[in-house]
């Protein structure tokens, strides 16, 4: 289908490779890269005149410079007659920052869809936004991809005995509930709280782990400061083992030399953030989102419902 | 006034402070730092509801670094209740995407104008736009402030002899007019062309040069290679000596090299991009527009003309 085109920027290239064997595309022609003084310099090497669009980026690290090669890629592609520009945003960045939590905060998660509104965009596929009313921050149509499905895959496969999933603080009880669907398993969340202020926390776990298998799921793990405390306290209140996933590895700062310290036996992500070499370490097992993306990206350019894709 | 706020982000503090106390006037307090994973956290520690905001950030190197804090910024003055948010950008980066000069290029000197209009920016106060016509990428005021009298008041205070003002090629002609009105002096043209297609380019001279001093002048130098090239050949065409001058010394890549080297005198640029220690060579002078910069604020904010500031 000559109508179809699909680009990747700098972000995610092997996923983006991926997804093009998959649908038995060849990725479009461009080339993103920096003038002297570090602006971005995009050149689109073939027409797009009247056809759709889908552009493969996530909002990761480095997050402005995606982020930027975005919005400029989307502004190239509708001066050039794009019929639709179609946004493929495997992991979306500054989503953590979804609401004023104090006075005077900015709320950026609704300002990018802004942004990527105002350059020209007129669909958005995501994938497990940290929340899903994030889905309401945009004015055009969003598809809201699930990755539980993938993780749960994994887990099946692995056939583990008596396990409980848990989550790793009261926030996640939803998505741990929608895992332990698949997994026919039931669920325990770790329960953080202050007894007074300026006292330590006391991790209290809420449920049934002792001699279980426990798996750990969070949607991000940043700095894996929360997951690897909860591992070790699973551990030290009596879990057999414990295993962690999440759907976007951010993994930043001390995330690498905390997991691999923790009592974390394998950590379970998904490539929707491309890892560096360094990062990749042998706890380390990598889903890929590639089939799940293909499948929607055929299904909404054939005008097919994804009913069952997302969320 | 306690409803005058300015703000300074983190492209041009010392820019900023001047601007301050010349006006009076304390900056406002917030801070503008990252998360671990490098997404922007700013926090507005002072209540701004109901005020005149002005925030001082030029869209220079890191460039997207930049011109994302200043984003989320109007942002969160935004959702605080600002009467007013007023961008001070000494420096606008991608000015020089400015049209499509090919096929399926962005036009990202207008996508900024439309992302900073969408976060909610209600003014905008430019200094020497590397094309006037930026400023009808604006739906809301701009005032493009005039470089060339700073320039021009220097060259006044040194007394140089028999000078001519240079435009180091065609584009530029226009400026050196301006800055050769003021200093009551001729000018002359690099007229750079290639006799034959894959023919090395001949620097040819338009008007006299000849044992005089000659002041070249640019909007904005950037790798330096265009500066340096005519600076030789005007002083290979027996000009006695050669000063340069620009309003945004972007400098990048071999720049700072290629001036030391060059036959450059002296080069002479403002502070509206603030320069690392290691690019402040002894060549190099700068001047302020903080006495600009501070005297559109006053006017703006107290409801005065600004006419002879303006472009
Ligand atoms: N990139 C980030 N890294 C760490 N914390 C963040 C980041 N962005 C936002 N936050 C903070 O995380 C909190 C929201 O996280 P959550 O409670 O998990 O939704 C807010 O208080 C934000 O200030
Ligand atoms: N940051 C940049 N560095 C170098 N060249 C650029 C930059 N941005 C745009 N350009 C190119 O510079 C040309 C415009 O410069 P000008 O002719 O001086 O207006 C265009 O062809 C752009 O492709």
């Amino acid at each position: 289908d000559s109508n179809l085109k699909i680009f990747s920027l700098n972000s995610d290239p092997a996923l983006s490779k991926k997804i093009g064997e998959i649908l038995g595309v060849d990725l479009g022609k461009c080339s993103v890269t920096r003038f002297s003084d570090g602006e971005i310099q995009i050149n689109i090497e073939e027409s797009i005149r009247g056809c759709e669009v889908y552009i493969i980026q996530s909002i990761s690290s480095p997050v402005n410079e995606h982020l930027m090669e975005l919005l400029i890629m989307v502004d190239a592609l509708k001066r050039a007659s794009a019929k639709t520009i179609n946004l493929v945003i495997p992991y979306y960045g500054y989503a953590r920052q979804d609401r004023k939590a104090r006075a005077r905060e900015p709320i950026t998660a609704k300002l990018i869809a802004n942004l990527l509104e105002t350059a020209g965009s007129t669909r958005v596929i995501a994938l497990d936004l940290h929340a899903p009313q994030i889905q309401g921050f945009f004015d055009i149509p969003i598809d809201h991809l699930m990755g539980v499905p993938i993780l749960g895959e994994y887990f099946l496969n692995k056939q583990l005995d008596d396990i409980v999933i848990v989550s790793p603080d009261h926030g996640g009880v939803t998505r741990a509930r929608k895992l332990a669907d698949r997994l026919k398993a039931p669920i325990a969340i770790i329960d953080k709280r202050r007894p007074r202020p300026n006292v330590v926390e006391v991790m209290n776990i809420v449920g049934n782990i002792e001699g279980k298998t426990a798996i750990l799921i969070d949607d991000i793990i940043d700095t894996a400061g929360t997951i690897t405390l909860a591992a070790n306290a699973l551990v030290e209140n009596g879990a057999k083992e414990v295993y962690a996933c999440c759907t976007h590895p951010v993994l930043s700062g001390p995330a690498i030399e905390r997991i691999q310290n923790s009592k974390i036996k394998e950590l379970i992500v998904t490539d929707s953030i491309t890892l560096p070499e360094e990062k990749r370490i042998d706890k380390l097992v990598e889903l890929s989102v590639a089939p799940l993306i293909s499948e929607a990206i055929k299904r909404i350019h054939e005008k097919q419902s994804v009913d069952e894709l997302v969320q």
